[in-house]
């Protein structure tokens, strides 16, 4: 027995990822229970951000500029080759990493009819030809398709003399070798470094 | 590095209860990713509860109309008397209880400097003798505040020949007797029933 109104703002919540009934009801509840001025600004940062954020001509990261603050502040010789623009979120949490990014917007995907044509894989040549690039290190995910896919690019780039690296693959730190699965152990075997 | 349109959009998630920075910056992340038309109605949603929500005239319950649906329908001869409108949605789960509600808006707490003309008791006892009500429950919570205001009120509902019931107190069920602490333990034995 709940109004309608309430009811639309419960499911607005719940298509956020990863929010239950539950959760979603708690937060709708800390709307009606907060001040007004707080629900406005709310919907004003909504459609804000969904106005002015686009993605950087560059890299494909979000951006309310041209060109985002990233591309424009950071050394252009190394580019990082990620599938989505929040995965330039996670690698930015190393510190240490100054290149750019370059998003591919997905990956080669036989299944769901997705060709090299389909993900930006031509921006990315154009960049390296233009700004001499040194080492371009495939970011993609650990999985069939981000292999292939870096694979497929790195036998593009080769040929233009640029240094094509991967992330590297194995246990993860702080885990435990008892619980990881047989893949990720003999890719990290595979890779076994000297000491 | 980050722009100020996402990170204020962000912003905004972490003002909802239990939402820490990387949660946020999942829900700002799939509104960028998702269709602009989402982050509309998203915006509605929180626009629109916020100007026709209200209380329920009667209970206090939060509703668009004047009077909730559940004091239009359901049987007012009893009442459950709860310290805020969220408690309701709790109580709802029982889906026996056929009553109505009234809510207090707080409790009476001296350390806070509210006493009983601060929170909704004139309208309850208005209630009871206008509507012929029976049975009063008193589902305040179960801590110092909650049983002080429920005791508070039984004594000024008494004289009107009603009859004034406290929710039970005693370990939960699907609990263990291990984890109950001794407060709720000696509330359990007190009040232990006959088989």
């Amino acid at each position: 027995m709940q109004d309608d109104i309430i009811e639309a703002l419960i499911e607005q919540f719940r298509t956020l990822p990863g929010v239950g009934y539950k959760t979603a009801q708690r937060y709708a509840f800390s709307i009606i229970e907060g001040k007004r001025e707080r629900a406005e600004r709310f919907a004003n940062a909504l459609i804000c951000a969904k106005e002015k954020i686009g993605f950087c001509k560059v890299c494909g990261n979000f951006t309310d500029k041209e060109v985002c603050p990233i591309c424009s502040k950071r050394d252009r010789k190394i580019i990082c080759v990620v599938k989505e623009p929040k995965d330039i979120l996670s690698m930015e949490k190393v510190k240490t990493y100054n290149g750019v990014y370059h998003v591919l917007f997905g990956t080669i995907s036989p299944l769901e009819h997705r060709g090299p044509d389909d993900i930006k894989i031509k921006e990315l040549l154009a960049r390296v030809s233009q700004d001499e690039v040194e080492e371009v290190i495939m970011a993609t995910n650990p999985d069939v398709e981000g292999d292939a896919t870096a694979m497929y690019i790195a036998k593009l780039l080769k040929p233009l003399g640029v240094k094509v690296t991967r992330i590297a693959q194995g246990v993860a730190m702080g885990s435990d070798l008892e619980y990881a699965d047989e893949v990720t152990l003999s890719k990290a075997l595979e890779a076994r470094r000297d000491l």
